[in-house]
């Protein structure tokens, strides 16, 4: 998936992590446009908390939920089911996706006058 | 951290991921070189299962542990503390690092002949 260029903004723990990781295959076959679609429908959903996404040869997106109810949810809704096919039959060589509940979390961000 | 291109081969869950999301300070300032040592030293320690990298504006790193005793280890590794302290110092305007319990894995491969 695309995503913003940004760290996301998430509760105190314990929430979820959805990390998935995935290469490419040539050509784009629709990715683009579907990727767009599943970035706005997912932060449309209930439970959703944030998305971070790079791809560097490698492509990570983890995205950020409530609960596991909200994670079966996200799979269930009809558009990304077809994205999910798609990406098996088209877009993907290699993907692996893990489920996990993010248990700490901690950060750092430097004043915005501080160079 | 730069990485190898790849998709970790991790074992059945349960077991540990860190999540680092990044967005770097301008300029490379021993980053890089600090980066390479770090990839080649976390790959050495006790309970490392594997590690996905990508940067793309936000980095992402993710590593992979045994348990979270392995991530305690690593953390206070002398060359990595130096590192840790170099990237509020230095290399990063912001930061979140999220430890999660990876419950569930799945993930697809094509086969090398199929297109």
């Amino acid at each position: 998936m695309s995503g913003s260029s940004a760290i996301a903004r998430t509760p105190e723990p314990p929430y979820y992590a959805v990390i998935f990781t995935s290469l490419r295959t040539e050509g784009d076959n629709g990715y683009g446009e579907m990727s767009d679609r599943m970035a706005t429908l997912v932060a449309q959903q209930p439970g959703f908390l944030g998305m971070e996404s790079a791809r560097d040869g490698v492509g990570i997106t983890v995205c950020y939920w409530k609960d596991l109810a909200s994670i079966e949810n996200w799979r269930k809704v009809e558009d990304h089911e077809l994205a999910q096919r798609f990406g098996r039959e088209k877009w993907y060589s290699h993907f692996a996706a893990r489920i996990a509940k993010v248990e700490r979390a901690y950060g750092f961000e430097k004043a915005a006058s501080a160079k």
